[in-house]
């Protein structure tokens, strides 16, 4: 079935010793076949278990293939297949996924296969889907392989080599580890005008999202702008952190005095803004973050529809990969896919996984009232004795806490991963969000308990001043090392290396080259962001000038992250998305929790104690005032996200439009 | 262009002696023609106007007209036209609501005409469709009438007879005062049946919902439905409210005490439940209040399936008859219309709307607060004087407060109403949903502003317990009185005028004598519902047995109120709609004050109080508990409504399958 001569129908571009599959259907047929993905073997796959590969991914989806183009690379025992899609596939994939498509009219419009030659570009595939969309479309139609009956997998003799009737052809080979990854390859010439635009260059201000977006993808598109817009987010509060910083309580004070008291507002030593400034600071906190919110999902709406995601339509399309159940009828769709009751999987999130995780956070707060009790004690032990034993002993709590939080956050990794996979979600998205929010609530209160232990259980305003303080100033610095210098010199010697085997290697071992570390994928830069954001909206108000720290830290980490993810790691798959998913949930909840935090702050403020007590009011009356005052902030809050509508008027009408078009194409089809 | 002989096409019932108008299309000639609507004219008007208006009515939409029949009723020089609709007629105007029917295969499926022959009953237009929609159908056309070009009206010679070019003719002509009413009519039989399950016979448990929403439409459906949910979802509290009023505290005592103890309970003199029953009410309200509005979702849900109004298109259809703009091209459906941009509407609302909201509930306020103040003086004066005309000055401030609210409210209702008109509302519904958040404000404001007072201000929980005791009771016995003796002993003289013309009236007289008074509308029935919700969650845990009370008064009231609606008032216009509304919100909200306001009341009760000076606690430390008890029910409850999703499994399959295969069938559609 494989064609390894030269064919008459498909010529390729004479990268390889092979050559390409041959295309089923005519309209296909092209002068240029694009390499898209490879899929690199175990070394000790026979070539009948290549060729038979080779064979189901060129069949067409009805015998049970993917209908995609594969190329054996330098010849058939090697251990790579390159796989490209012809036209047809890809067109029908874009329908199948529910991407919209510039139509005749300039609108942007879902597309539909049948009504294929209405769309724009639709005779040129580089131009009509983004490279990203190309590739994610690949490794959909690999991913759904499946068996389309009882079968030994040729050339595999070991019991695992049979593969049950309906099972993931992809999985199974993955997991008897005859392929060992799919990776989608890297367009270098692209690669690097992408990096001109964005990090090379004497480009400062904007990010060239768009083409990110058609390089890297949605998530990764989706990344980057909201990074962008959180940077100029940032300048209000920066500015207003400088005015009360170095403006407000001073005044008189000048020379050397002057300088004493900036150096001990940067660190942190003095006892923070002046009453009124702490109120202007905790109300502005609580607007800031709620408009910023509000105008980043009108923003995001928009890049969704630019982007063609508005209408996806993960939900009718075929199950994730890894998703299990009785095989049956789809009532929403009508086709044979294994089905698995919503509600069965609502009672192992709510009766095994909520519980599972709330047990990980009990251990995380028992680790740390743990740690501030064998501190106490080896203090007490140390002030006893005082001989080199007791203070060596001083170090053993930090020693065993650090252990004990690596270990826990290592293994509540695999277990979230795990549960997530055991809830058997049928969506990717659904999966992603589950998994996020998992390790998520996590990470959050990893970094975040001793803040608030400092914050509400010892009340000490000044100490978390100093802790805030040296988390925004020594953190950022090593982040930024880590991130920004050390990937460079990495990189400098990979230039190195690479340089050596530049001339004279063949096509495919360029390929096998780009094997770069896999991309680790964007969930600790959000994180980072969202620990960030948590500085900012949980307690600027003991330490004005943590935007403008986050401010220096973010136009530098843009540039990183950018720089990372173009030459470091290996190019990621990247599914369509409309959205920044729960990462967009987990910055509101943030803000929510920021307005409680903020008030109660206030209150406990040296400040506004000292404030009260001269003003004779009662510190139940001036809690019962806070209260008051949390509850009307809340309310404001509430009042503003719904007021402000989540989408522009014009996006609002486009989708309305084609609620109204599928509206009246139901009426009409019916005939 | 009427015609008055007897035609062959359309046979009438022979009810009038007169004859319908013509039917323009030959599928829709029937042997029977069902009377729909009445358009009662004032006796001012020439016969040439009728004419006109009838020949406008009868006219195809094309040329302008309504497309529905007309009938002169006796004569032509009559006072009355009744309106019915051919088959055509009321099936487009089905798919323009977006209604769904009952397809070929079973499944509920939004209506189209040109498939119209798969669908269930739709050679007979009384099976097809309900009366309800049948008569909202006719008026809605009715309502939508526009004048061609610019027109005089014919047979009226002053100033106000010109209609503009689009101008709406109905509203012209109500302006004019020449119609003076436009009614659905009642079916007397129908009715009569309808009565028969709901009320008159020893129908105890459930509601005949279906022949409700039949005969009077969705939105008093959904309110008999809410009702019937509600009383079944008292039982609960109910019962817990009798454990903690006679099981709990006492005990030992027997005989005269026990008597007297419990009079003192139901009276609510005594101080109130132990600390664990005051928890545990607190606890149980929050979870019951949650549980209620989630599980109601889920029924609205389901119920909405079964009434067709999943799918229902209103912003897709005509603007409502008040809407007013420039003339222009619809973006979304591109029909000429009026068109009125949204940022406009939210400024008005924004900036005009909710600061005159909030003054009229600042009035509130000061009433309340010079009642108070104005009560002192009087106090104070009569203890100085002690006179016969201090003592009658003692009355004044009840007085002038009584007439100062009930002016407010007079002007309130008017304020709000033409307030919302301002806001120029595209869609009936968003116009309803305004109208009823402002005036639902300012009455759970009116309502409820008393309590708080002595709640959170006076901190007196025994005032509290005895108000709402007294409130429950005799407010409750007077609502009783007045919502049914009154109703029935109206009734019966109705009945014995009735009788007298029941013999020898001709039809149209009949007709005419369904001019019983407006029907007012469900919004109080609904307010008092919501007061009550709010006395019983937001207070229950002052006084237990609240729920007791609610439940014996709503089994009385759902009676009450059927009888109402079947007997007292005009039959009602009834637009298809998918749930209660804004009303839903309403309770929702609610739900999240109440479990503020049990944190606090528990926190203010004697017992509580007494329990934390025994056991040594401060009060701060007790306020500060208070609060995150607060916070972690509040999150509780946000988890729980999360949780539960708010719509069956199946009414979701339902909803997806209709979207896919909207989906489906606009790709198919472009060929």
């Amino acid at each position: 079935m494989t064609s390894l001569g030269d064919k008459d129908s498909v010529q390729t571009e004479n990268l390889f010793q092979g050559s390409w599959t041959q295309v089923s259907c005519p309209c296909c047929v092209s002068d240029r076949v694009e390499p898209l993905v490879l899929i690199r073997l175990s070394d000790k796959v026979q070539p009948i278990t290549k060729k038979w590969l080779i064979s189901l991914i060129e069949a067409s989806q009805r015998h049970g293939g993917a209908a995609l183009l594969a190329h054996p690379g330098e010849d058939e025992c090697g251990d790579v297949i390159v796989v490209s899609a012809p036209r047809c596939t890809l067109l029908r994939a874009t329908e199948d996924l529910g991407l919209c498509k510039k139509y005749r009219n300039g609108d942007m419009v879902a597309f539909s296969y049948q009504d294929r030659d209405n769309f724009s570009n639709v005779d040129d595939m580089q131009e009509f889907l983004t490279l990203a969309e190309r590739q994610y479309i690949v490794k959909n139609e690999l991913d759904s392989l499946q068996a389309q009956k009882k079968q030994r997998i040729p050339g595999v003799t070991e019991a695992t080599g049979v593969l049950e009737a309906w099972g993931n052809v992809c999985q199974k080979l993955e997991k008897a580890r005859l392929i060992k990854e799919i990776l989608p390859l890297h367009d270098q010439q692209r690669l690097k005008d992408l990096g001109k635009t964005w990090y090379s260059q004497k480009q400062i201000w904007g990010q060239p999202i768009d083409a990110i977006h058609s390089y890297f993808g949605g998530t990764v598109a989706f990344y980057f702008s909201f990074l962008d817009f959180y940077i100029w987010a940032l300048v209000p509060p920066a500015l207003l952190g400088l005015v009360l910083t170095f403006l407000m309580p001073g005044g008189g004070s000048s020379g050397e005095a002057m300088k004493k008291q900036t150096t001990e507002r940067v660190m942190g030593d003095d006892d923070g803004p002046s009453v009124s400034g702490h109120m202007v600071q905790a109300v502005f906190s609580m607007l800031w973050s709620t408009l910023f919110m509000e105008f980043w999902k009108r923003r995001s709406s928009s890049l969704s529809h630019r982007w063609g995601t508005l209408q996806l339509s993960e939900g009718f399309a075929e199950p994730r990969p890894g998703f299990h159940g009785t095989l049956g009828i789809n009532p929403v769709t009508g086709r044979l896919e294994p089905l698995f009751p919503e509600w069965k999987r609502q009672l192992r999130v709510g009766l095994v996984s909520v519980p599972i995780v709330g047990l990980f956070m009990g251990l995380v707060v028992l680790g740390m009232t743990g740690f501030y009790h064998g501190e106490a004690l080896a203090k007490g032990f140390h002030q006893d004795r005082g001989s080199w034993f007791s203070r060596a002993l001083l170090y053993l709590p930090s020693v065993v806490h650090i252990v004990y939080t690596n270990m826990l956050g290592n293994v509540y990794s695999t277990v979230a991963l795990q549960l997530t996979e055991w809830e058997n979600h049928r969506e990717e998205s659904s999966f992603q969000n589950h998994h996020t929010t998992k390790v998520l609530l996590f990470s959050f209160f990893n970094n975040f308990a001793v803040l608030f232990h400092i914050a509400f259980y010892k009340q000490d305003l000044l100490l978390l001043r100093k802790r805030l303080a040296s988390l925004l100033i020594v953190t950022q610095l090593v982040n930024q090392c880590t991130e920004v210098l050390v990937p460079f010199i990495v990189d400098c010697f990979l230039k190195a290396t690479q340089k050596k085997q530049k001339e004279d290697d063949p096509e495919v071992d360029k390929l096998r080259a780009q094997s770069l570390p896999r991309f680790p994928g964007l969930f600790s830069e959000y994180i980072e962001l969202l620990v960030q954001f948590g500085y900012l909206s949980l307690f600027s108000c003991v330490y004005p000038l943590t935007a403008v720290f986050l401010l220096i830290n973010n136009v530098l980490e843009i540039r990183g992250d950018a720089y990372k993810i173009c030459k470091l790691f290996r190019k990621p798959f990247s599914a369509p998305v409309s959205n920044m998913g729960v990462w967009q949930t987990a910055f509101e909840v943030l803000g929510f929790v920021s307005v409680i935090s903020n008030c109660w702050l206030l209150l406990l403020s040296p400040r506004v104690q000292e404030f009260c007590l001269q003003g004779g009011i009662s510190s139940k009356n001036i809690l019962l005032f806070a209260i008051l005052v949390e509850h009307v902030l809340i309310l404001i809050k509430m009042v503003l996200a719904f007021m402000i509508p989540d989408e522009p008027d014009w996006v609002r009408i486009k989708r309305e439009q084609m609620e109204f078009q599928s509206m009246q194409a139901l009426g009409q089809q019916k005939l």
